[in-house]
């Protein structure tokens, strides 16, 4: 079969794809051809696609899929794409590292990891006048949005911290937050709001301008999800500025790349984490293995993992 | 009674002790005498004193004192003092914010949070490129040094993140390594090995050159109990230099404050928290709460809270 290899791979990794798939399967790697008009004879060849062609219009092209595995757990780009082929996600793949880097960025934050990085940068010893700038993050009140993997990850991060967590979600019997209005009256208690969101018509947002100005003067606004989780992400912009909140943590953002000239990067206590919430040294390594995993299913005609409905965001 | 405050508190809190004492209790706080004379006088008057002179033979001028109330864990200045008072100190009152300063620095080197700080300074976005460098606490194999209260509350806040841990201590039920053999054989499966034992004879060049060598090349040591744990210290810049270790979280270091040519600067994939380990925002409230409660334990007569023997380091 011809499979199309959309996703970028270092050429140890795409050995190990070709070392694994049958001599009968073709693979083509998006990265080795030149020009448009070659990647699009590619996807017009392709029975089978591994990960996430751009614009999301150039599916349209491959006629002959069968099924595409994407390379990510979100797949909004391609609402309303309709293709007769099976598609996949990677689902809860990235729940630990996305958990990983909020609880890695509100401790930043809290034991002053940010100020540690410039002060070593400068050889610049403050010690003792530093300490009383510290939080800790133990017997925090927590608001996680979303009650998915990531949202139920990062819960499981914060058991050692005798946290009270509630989850705001709109159906999940774990949810004790249900709606915008419980939400409102949520926050002003809460130390922590960490959005754990997938980027749907329904989350767009969600959290509104009036949920910033409702969160206490030290609180941290936290985002794993989607930038546009913000009504209005200059109304966060401002409410940094003029230390109306505590602090922020950010994986996403409205823009990505955030351009140098964004007024995010001169917010006080806020971490970019430029969208790496997902990324870990053996990303590669085992995106392909659950690749392999399915490709064996798909042959096999035996149930594959994390089947979406690609058209409807499902 | 006279009391004699060796420890700086902002005029809030010298306010919270004033309400708190008795009107016949006099209270002399270091920071308001002028001079060594002055400072002297006070301390030959004082029958407690809270807070920890320096250097330790000024406590001898103590002569009519009856209780000292240390604002540390630590004691090991005061080896050798011999003085006819009570002596307590603050024990577990720095475990919480000890171990989540590890913590935190641990997922700021895994999780990129020190690079995000000075690429915030920049404005500048590298995004994806930065994924493969990141690591998972998650599933860590970690070797904590000392089973005390620190230790085992960083053990604690481990709980979500599946970890495997062992302890390192000479006596504590708790520890699956008693002695210097055992820990070097179990050192090259470490990732994670933190200290955070006292200073105390014992524990002064435990962790010795060779036990450096033994760490596997992406293995983070980490330290918040006292800098002479390391036998040698420059072996440790060295392995960081020449990544023969993968980083190191130093709460505290041979020399403190750390000159500003110091080596360790210097050193790659280090977070320098400058003694900050214990301290949080409410830090000194707690002191004085906790100051309140045994000095009513001890005019009463009543047992008081974290009894020491001074002279002996236990």
């Amino acid at each position: 079969m011809q499979i199309f290899v959309e996703t970028h791979f270092k050429p140890s990794f795409k050995l190990l794809l070709r070392d694994a798939v049958n001599t009968t399967d073709k693979l083509v790697f998006k990265d080795e051809l030149t020009g448009e008009a070659e990647e699009l004879k590619a996807l017009s060849e392709a029975e089978i696609i591994l990960g996430n062609p751009k614009p999301a219009q150039k599916l349209l092209q491959a006629t002959r899929l069968k099924w595409i595995q994407l390379a990510s757990t979100g797949f909004e780009i391609y609402t309303g794409i309709k293709i007769p082929a099976l598609a996949t996600n990677l689902k809860d793949f990235y729940a630990v590292p996305c958990a990983e880097t909020m609880i890695a960025g509100i401790m930043s934050l809290y034991r002053g990891m940010d100020r540690f990085s410039l002060l070593k940068e400068k050889q610049q010893w403050l010690g003792v006048s530093l300490r009383e700038d510290l939080r800790l993050l133990t017997h925090k009140n927590v608001i996680i949005l979303g009650a998915g993997s990531i949202g139920k990850q990062t819960a499981k991060l914060l058991t050692g911290f005798d946290c009270t967590i509630r989850f705001f979600a709109r159906t999940s019997p774990e949810a004790g937050l249900r709606n915008a209005r419980q939400l409102e009256g949520a926050l002003p208690q809460a130390d922590l709001v960490i959005g754990c969101l997938p980027g749907t018509p329904e989350t767009k947002g969600l959290f509104t301008r009036k949920m910033i100005t409702l969160m206490k003067p030290d609180a941290l606004f936290c985002n794993v999800g989607r930038g546009n989780l913000l009504e209005d992400e200059s109304a966060l912009v401002d409410a940094l500025m003029n230390e109306k909140i505590g602090g922020a943590v950010l994986d996403v953002t409205m823009q990505e790349p955030l351009p140098a000239d964004h007024a995010l990067w001169k917010c006080p206590n806020t971490i970019i984490s430029q969208h790496t919430g997902g990324g870990y040294i053996d990303e590669r390594k085992e995106m392909i293995r659950f690749f392999l995993k399915n490709l064996r299913a798909f042959k096999e005609g035996k149930p594959m993992e994390n089947l979406i409905h690609l058209e409807t965001g499902y």
